[in-house]
């Protein structure tokens, strides 16, 4: 579009082409030859953060070229959803990624700000919670937010939670990942005043439906302000619990 | 069918009948003339209980009609899901019952028995959960159980169902109705050891699809022991948890 | 408890009871006898906001009376999806209500704090959805927050969108709300760097099954960091974009 | 966006501004600036074709005053799933307009063009599909094709059908509408070598889900090139063919 | 029984047992002990038939001991749904068995009846139909019926079915068989006075949803008289077609 | 057709257009112009029949006017699922209908062959099942079969079923008649040996999703051979039924 | 049938069946005897276009005897949804076929048309979409359209799409393929004039429910015009915008 | 906690801290503060019991810690739903492990109380229910009672299970273990007077859904008193029969 907009801007400042009429004709250029990369505030949003990388559905080789190209440059990358065989050919391909073999992530740079933007807290059901838990750590650190972990305290025994309510309550945002009956972001959500992010897990068999029991039980929370993301999805979690505390840091930064 | 019998023995006895033909004959009496209500232990299971007839899909007609000849037979009658307009009716023909608009019921007889089969809590998650409940209620009232009401305990402030462990640490089985994300029936499954029957409500709107999401999550429940009944059926939870106390009133009789 | 506790203390203080065996004995009651009403942070979470009652599922009498016992001790009330002839009812009971025809909603006080803890836009995708918007617009206010309204932009004509991206930059928090296909969802959060939350409409018909098209899509979203509530929960959004704000008001309040 | 650029083109003219930083900096204007109503092809698509109005979900203040907006600057306007309610409002508040009733459609201008840009036939299984089938007709009409109808040609009598062949072969497109099985749809397509959209109805009962059965058998459809629009979505496939037709017209006029 | 109760009637004969208590000990017999095994009308049934095994879900061991079991007494038998390794240890096990390696079937005996009861058409959509299709064909022809073939009939080539009319007309029973979107049965059932019996198979992907697509669109079939059967049950549809033609052959030999 | 093959018959047989010309010109006829009507075999099945007419999704004034016709051709007529209103307007329009307001079916002639094609029991679970029921009984009375009614046996008391043993043998189809969990198909597949089709009704409510319930316990029916209708399709049932006795009635007739 | 009918007509020609009888007996003939494969516009259709067989759900060996079956009487062919082994197969057995290992066809022939019909654009939204785009973009080119592919224009980017929306106008016809929330649809529909084919596919995890959720919101897009295939059926959407550019180019033809 | 409340308390004996603020203080201790692990009633409902693992969702190497860790301070434990690989690695770590390879359960301790707390029927419909029914006994075993299996007695052949009356009649719970249309659990819920729970299996295929049939037809059993738990919950069912058991072993110990 350069070409088009230089030549007439020259017409405009030779009075060829009169003002008004200039500011019609720029009027009717269609936006989409704008160059608008300048204005893909996406990469504002992700300046100074980690690119992320889905690796489900995507061959070997185009994840391996996707994160080539990323750590060309930027200064970090992070992959979720790596079969093994995906994280062995990342890891040979591209030096000092690391790799989490529970999340079945890999990070490469990442290294939280200094001055963390927020503390989130990721509160998880039961054992089999872990993975989809730990992508939502490895996703809210590799954004440069300080992580607490609060597991195993699925509401079957609710002492267990309760018995961590200080915990809670020095959240800047929680995140409460949980299959089965997903019961946990309702108490969680009752015990806190912070933005509560609920990752329902396919944890559970039957009419678990996959956590469709889960999902349904966290959208139909009765404690008010829970807010959900898709099935197992630990990344949206972390990742949304990442946009509440950048906010809170742009705040702080003031 | 003793009659029948009777004849027919008499007769083998007296040589009229060989015993082949007699063989042959009582072959041929269809079980169904066996006089098999003496072993229809429904009627034994109800003994002392008042008959119940849910109203719904009948007709007013019917079900006056029901309620009618039942009454000419038992001491009792118990009536669910009846409108105001079958109310109204049977209240009219039959005199003596006692409405119960909240949870739609109409009873006859079923005074408790002075000695009551058991103690069942009904615990209730919110005020739109009460009509289910309070169908529990009359039920496991009507099959001469102390019932106690625990109402409005809902998991968003967790803290009003703490305060009552006392009462659920009582019961000799409990019932719990909750609709929206039914998360009740799995923490008060975790702080009780008696039979839990979870009745899931359609109380909540949208994805809580008409209960379907209370539904699944009890049948998701982490808590073990936890078991249900359909949705919005209080009758059923009332029932199943008479049936529970039942079995130690036959204990305690002993 | 008081009585316990006081006694309690009372032989620890007259030395009746060793110290370690006060610190045992006040172990082992059991927390419901604390009277927690003390520590309901829900309270505290809700100071200087007015209350919420879901009017659905209640009778017109019991809507009536919980509210009156609100405005008994606190200075404003919030109940959402009343029908008009609870908001009659409710406007006769009680004085200085706020009637939204739109939302359905009646506020009593609710004047936003003069200093707003946030700024919250309302992205609504068609006529269709404007009630389940003004829900969470009310709901947004309600609790204190500057609401800027965008209206009828959906996907279908991308470029109304595009063309308020000032607008959409400018907040604190994003709420959209949309039926059918819910694109917009996806569309905002890529245009944006602030939490998105997404509220299913069950504008639509056929195979929009209610909003579960919606939904679905909501939950599928692309654009990372979107999470949703439950179909038509106007009020969730606005609320949870509430927390979003809270958390941002006591840090400037710092 | 006017002012802005009128200015800056002043100081491009000026030569205050370069002509390399005029272009940057029209690169940079955010493009929601330029007023893009010029560019909206939606009224290029629309032209000299009535604008469209879904009634459902929108109230009749909102209808009457949406038609009286479009009739003051177009020369029509068409209404879909118009109740008899907001009918007689439109046709009070509007002059002129056409009520067909089977459709619930209103019509304001929507003349053919003299030069018809196509043939479309739509075809329906049943007597309980005609509401729908009429909707694609009128709207297919509006945007002045020529329309036949095929009626009542559902394929348990697969003859009556088979009996017309000729005049499916003669269409541009072909809408077929159908509930219950939608078989109708797979058998059309077999049959025919044009564009077939498949509208499936909430005809039907039971297991029929208010079209899904329809729905997915047309989407299942074994005969190749069938597409599919929404459950009950008469003005889809009405527009979906007439898109088509369209195409085909621009061709002819060359 | 009969021995139980002859001894019993011959004491009664003689006195040794008073008439009451002969009608005592009768009633208590459990009716179970009554011998009902003569009143099997599932041996009446079958008699004359194989013997049917579902393999699917059992392990090799417990088919092959259930097989040699049936062999033991019976003529013949038929297992269905055997995978190879279950079909050979069963060929190891027990001579004479016939494997058909599209039906996934085996069978012992089973050779038609010299009169055949029936004249049963199975009737198939596509070649993915095949395995369904003859798992029908293998248990109609092992209950002594004639069967026909036709396949690949689907629905959109239409006249390679009505090529096929006369076929058709000559059954005493058809099965139809078809995944994808179904439509095979209602056309067929539009075309047939006789009993039809159609088969969902989970032929298709994506929106059939594993042949609920099918099952649907059979089950709103606009042809009256149409029954269903379970997706992929090839032996019930074949069954029940052999029940209809049972009932004609018993006919035929009066 | 008949002019255009009169006319090319009388110039075969003139000789004008040769054997080898009339046999391409005939071959090139499209089959639609043969006139079909004298080969629609559904004529030919009905023959002898009422004809058959789903009142709902018609107008009132569309069910009359079809209801004419038929009557102004045939004998009789058959009318289901109609509304009272609609009734009341099929008897003030044509005289000599049969209403029945529990099945809601309006039947014109339909009296039964004096020489019944064969014997059908409808059998029903419940009081709310009744009115599918006496559909079913209806269609098949209307088809001239002589039908058993046995109303009221539901699995949960299963001696009232076992002992109507004799009437279940002596039929030549059943059809089942069930909500809720619909186990009374299997019960009754288990203990007859003709064809049984099974017809799930809407009576339940919550997880029963409107027939569901008993619709997939049907299709996953242990007892081989049951066959399933759509939900609530009485009619269906009936008239599939019927088809099984036809065929017999044609071989009795031989 | 032609035998029957020459020696008919021969038969009218001597006179020996009078005209009138000769009508009779030919309507009487049924149509399947009249050897409509010579009216298979089925093959019209494809004419100069290569077969194509799904491979999904048949052997090896019965796709390669297909292809064997239509390359003796055709000069092209293209398979779809090859597994590897079946691809090794194909091209062992018939020479010439080119594998597209993306789109997983085959295709023998199907050298495009030197004369395109017109020009398909296949946008597709991510690059797990990119196997069933590859589907869609080989079938439009082996009927002989040009074909352009826009990949990766997810709408949470929504400007690299808007920056091709020169691309996009030039379009005949439009296939969009998109997993997910399957947004992308809408916005095209909402750019573009011509008609856009939905492709959705099963890109995504948990609530997407392999392609559903994206299904639904393509059957629901607020942009009037867009149809739908099934879940990942790129040859569908390619061949119905075949059919689209088929119009057309015989429309230039002329 | 004990530090603070041991100051305080130290201060109230010292009258540093007068009573009564005292009492306020601690009833300001947030609950969690007080070690709860002392009143967790889960071991107290435990106690004398193995403990339970569910090994699905679970690394080997999580199981057999847990496993080691319960082994440490408990005299038994139950893992279910146990892998062959992890059972091996169990019985390897921890001796006197006992591989149930039907149940896939490994039961250490466990052996039942000399004075069984109740019998426990667990009545099943086919062979391939049996895993699920064998997990229930396990577990009711493993919990102390005398259990008896009932197995084989699908309604297909009611008399099977009508010839067990007197064993089911013996029971203090009954576990219901079936698949496909699960009705034996409104058979047997008919016939007993004493809690039914049921176990819908995954056992079928096609329209059972993985278990889904089963599940809605035993949760709108239309016999009263039936509670039903998850899909394949074998150890749910067994568990709750114990907590039935367990109540009158408690009032028989009195």
């Amino acid at each position: 579009m350069n070409e088009t907009l230089r030549a007439l801007l020259a017409s405009v400042k030779s009075g060829e082409v009169p003002v008004e009429e200039g500011v019609d004709r720029i009027r009717n250029l269609a936006f989409e030859d704008l160059g608008y990369a300048t204005v893909d505030h996406h990469r504002v949003l992700r300046r100074g953060f980690p690119e992320v990388v889905l690796a489900e559905g995507k061959t070997t080789a185009q994840v391996v070229g996707i994160v080539g190209s990323l750590l060309g440059r930027e200064s970090g990358a992070l992959v979720t959803r790596a079969s093994e065989e995906v994280a062995r050919a990342l890891l040979d391909a591209h030096a000092g990624g690391d790799w989490n073999d529970t999340a079945r992530t890999l990070l490469w740079g990442g290294a939280p700000n200094p001055k963390a933007p927020g503390r989130i807290v990721v509160v998880s059901a039961g054992t089999a919670d872990l993975p989809v838990a730990e992508e939502a750590v490895v996703t809210a650190a590799a954004f440069g937010n300080e992580v607490d972990r609060l597991q195993d305290v699925g509401v079957a025994g609710i002492h267990r939670l309760l018995g961590q309510g200080e915990r809670l309550r020095g959240a800047d945002a929680i995140v409460v990942v949980a299959g089965m009956e997903g019961a946990l972001a309702s108490v969680v959500g009752g015990l806190s005043d912070v933005p509560v992010i609920a990752v329902p897990t396919s944890t559970g068999y039957g009419a678990s439906f996959g956590g469709v029991a889960a999902l349904l039980a966290m959208l139909n929370s009765c404690a008010a302000g829970v807010t959900v993301v898709n099935i197992d999805n630990g990344f949206g979690g972390g990742y949304a619990a990442s946009l509440v505390c950048r906010r809170l840091a742009k705040e702080r930064a003031k």
